[in-house]
């Protein structure tokens, strides 16, 4: 399969084309790559395609949102969060139905904050529960067998390493790889996956 | 209790009004009063508490989001959607947290398609799903026993027949504010409360 991996030189997405790679050709996709994503320019969204051609699966391990305590959490940041990790994913779905050959698969990015909320992230569980909403909504209505699935990672070993956190629950990327590679191979859709089953 | 209900002449808001009214002050809020709350205008989410002082309750009953085919869908109906019925009940939550008497409560609408998806309704169930992660994840940073609650309303009986839709499970608008009514007069926080149980 030809894959597209959006944020492929992340701290999961990195994971996922290695894991990916051994048995599929897989395009790896960053706000510096050639082409290159940028969900904060909607435009690099909409031209990825017309530059790379049909593909069999999406992937995208991109996006950003604002974690802030909620009385500093301003009208600009929820605006950011909205039109980032929500939008620049949902904008790659639409972009992927007309250019993914069927029976194809997109795979979006959300988190365990959508239902385990955490002081300081009311717009990342907004985000989040709202690709789930999505997912949910647009796997009914993909034709010629394509299919969207949710990956939704808690937090990872590596991140949590590297901010010094004290969080009892993570998964190493690696692992949380394997619910990405889950989705693509297998027939699944509308599902929210969650990396501890994988 | 003085209870600002916004979008206080719609199917639903009626019925709150008058459940609400015999026991407490209400003021209802729409698109016409004095003053107005127009979501698609964010100028009159933010004047409200300041032309109408402080509340013990404020709850929404209003916002839409597009109801189109997946393929249909226009970035401008993801904006909409986003910008009305999402961010217009966010940014009167954001706008009520320094303008409730403690403790005091913050009521929003949500919807079944959240969780019970339909063709067309991606955009519905993307907004609904969001509100559902926002007031999980605000609830938890309230402060001075300030609460905030969901109410995910079915498909209401009156809209049905209206439209003259064949959908199995609906309430009656009476029953749907029901929820409401116990979102304001109980004591839960952070949850979404389905009409079916009240």
């Amino acid at each position: 399969m030809k894959i597209i991996v959006v944020g492929g030189t992340g701290t999961i997405g990195s994971e996922v084309v290695k894991a990916l790679a051994a048995r599929h050709e897989v395009v790896s996709i960053s706000r510096s790559s050639q082409p290159a994503v940028d969900y904060a320019r909607p435009e690099t969204i909409a031209a990825l395609f017309a530059k790379l051609g049909a593909a069999d699966a999406v992937i995208s391990c991109a996006g950003g949102a604002a974690f802030k305590p909620l009385d500093q959490l301003t009208d600009a940041d929820f605006e950011k969060s909205l039109q980032d990790k929500l939008m620049g994913q949902v904008r790659l779905a639409m972009a992927a139905l007309g250019n993914l050959n069927a029976p194809g698969s997109i795979t979006l990015t959300g988190g365990v904050m959508a239902h385990e909320p955490m002081p300081g992230g009311a717009a990342i569980s907004l985000v989040n529960a709202a690709l789930e909403g999505f997912v949910r909504g647009a796997a009914l209505e993909l034709k010629n067998g394509l299919r969207v699935n949710l990956v939704s990672p808690p937090w990872v070993t590596e991140t949590i390493k590297k901010l010094g956190m004290g969080v009892a629950r993570h998964l190493p990327a690696a692992q949380v790889a394997r619910a990405y590679v889950a989705s693509v191979e297998g027939k699944q859709t509308g599902e929210i996956l969650d990396p501890a089953r994988f």
